[in-house]
Formats: C-alpha cells, sequence, structure tokens
C-alpha cells in the first residue's frame, strides 16, 4: 500500500548553489548531502515531515541525472510515493496497465528498496516507488 | 518569510481521470475540486499536511496550464512556498537577483496573493510564493 509522499526531487545543475538557494534564499531546513550509489546522484536532503526536497545531481557527471540536465539544464524530475510493500504495489499496478522503467524493484538508498513508473503511465510524471528497509517483508 | 512547502502543482490533460489515478492507483486522500479563475484552471486538491497536490487543469481550455499542456502534454508544473509577508519575500528575494514573471503579485484562490519566481532565475523550476488571506497584512 503507498502509505505517504515520501519526496520531491529536483534536478540541479549546480548542487552547492541550489543548496545555499533552498536553505537561505527559500528558508527550508537542510540536513546534509549523501552520495546515492544506486542512483548515481549525491543528494541534498530538506525535511518538511512528512515528506522532504531532495536535490539531486549527478554523481562524477554519470547516470540518468546527467542525461536530464544535458537536456533540460534542470528541474522537478520526480516524485516519490512511499510502500509498505513494493511488491503487492508494482503487481497491483501492473495489473492495472502501468509501465516500470525496469521489471523489479532495485536498492536505493539506507537499503531501501525502489521502483520507477514510465512517465508515459502517468501523463508525463516521473514517479517513484520507495519501501525504506524498515518496512521490508 | 516563506513557512511551508504550500503545495506541489500537476499539469493533467485529463482531470477526472488523473483524480482517479492519484485516488484510487496511489491512494491518495482528495478534497475536491475547485475553479481557480485567476489561474483559469480546475484544480483538484489531495491534502497531505502540512503540504498538498494539486492537479491542474486548464478552465475552457486557456491559460499557461493549457499551454503548458500543449508544448509537453502534462507533467510536474510548479512548487509553491507560503509566504507570511509575500511583498517582504519578493524585496528580499528581488535584491538577490530573482526575477519574477509579473511586478508584484496578484489575486490567487481564496483571497490569497500570489506570485511566480521565473524559473531562468531558480534552474528551471517554476516556484510560486503563496501568502493565505488570513495570514495577509
Amino acid at each position: 500500500m503507498i502509505t505517504a509522499l515520501d519526496h520531491i526531487a529536483i534536478a540541479v545543475p549546480d548542487l552547492e548553489k541550489a543548496i545555499k538557494r533552498f536553505m537561505e534564499d527559500f528558508g527550508l531546513p537542510f540536513e546534509g548531502t549523501e552520495e546515492v550509489i544506486p542512483a548515481q546522484t549525491k543528494t541534498a536532503f530538506f525535511p518538511l515531515p512528512p515528506t522532504q526536497i531532495e536535490l539531486v545531481h549527478p554523481l562524477e557527471g554519470q547516470g540518468p541525472i546527467a542525461k536530464y540536465l544535458e537536456k533540460k539544464g534542470g528541474g522537478l524530475h520526480h516524485l516519490c510515493f512511499r510502500s509498505d510493500n513494493i511488491e503487492e504495489d508494482v503487481a497491483r499496478l501492473k495489473e492495472k496497465g502501468y509501465q516500470f522503467l525496469s521489471d523489479s524493484p532495485s536498492p536505493g538508498a539506507h537499503g531501501s528498496k525502489v521502483i520507477f513508473i514510465h512517465p508515459k503511465s502517468c501523463d508525463g510524471v516521473l514517479i517513484e516507488i520507495s519501501q525504506p528497509a524498515d518496512e521490508a517483508h
């Protein structure tokens, strides 16, 4: 079941500049950054419980965010919904006709499992589903 | 001062279909729709306190959301930050070099005042600032 809006991800071309913008200019609480190896990003976290804003920047210029930035320069990249049983949600959504960017969930940050719905299945919106490690079955 | 992430707006080509998707497929709480005349949208509200997801669709095929849909088909449209003093925030951000889509705030839904920062000032992200009526000075 989907239980929450986990985060909103924004792709940024200059992470330090964007952190400064969201922290100083927009006054959001900045928690820190993390290198998320599976996603090939360096991510900055701004917790706004129960959701958070994540600024994502390519790690060593590689991966899907690098391609997105090359094409678009930056922008609202995806929404992520939290699931308490990702396999069940993927099966349920596949049955309804949703297409996914991979066959099954893959490792995300902090031992989570994540999968992306194809934006064509959501009118152009890229949606991630994530199950945190502590909700794993 | 910016006090909260007020909402995340998603432009959708078919409002009824998108409401069904977010309500039934993603399990979000649906509050209802409203015709937001100043924005030329019919908007569906999914409260996720202290923020909310808003699905925006052009009213009578007119306005900026109609143009966005023509170009992109749909997608993550903007973030909105809530302000307790919009004139002060606009002046502060203008001083820092931010450009806005209008000279000063204009009427939004429910007596609010709203203004949009030019996406060029935020690395491609469209950001709205909104001051609710009950926080007006």
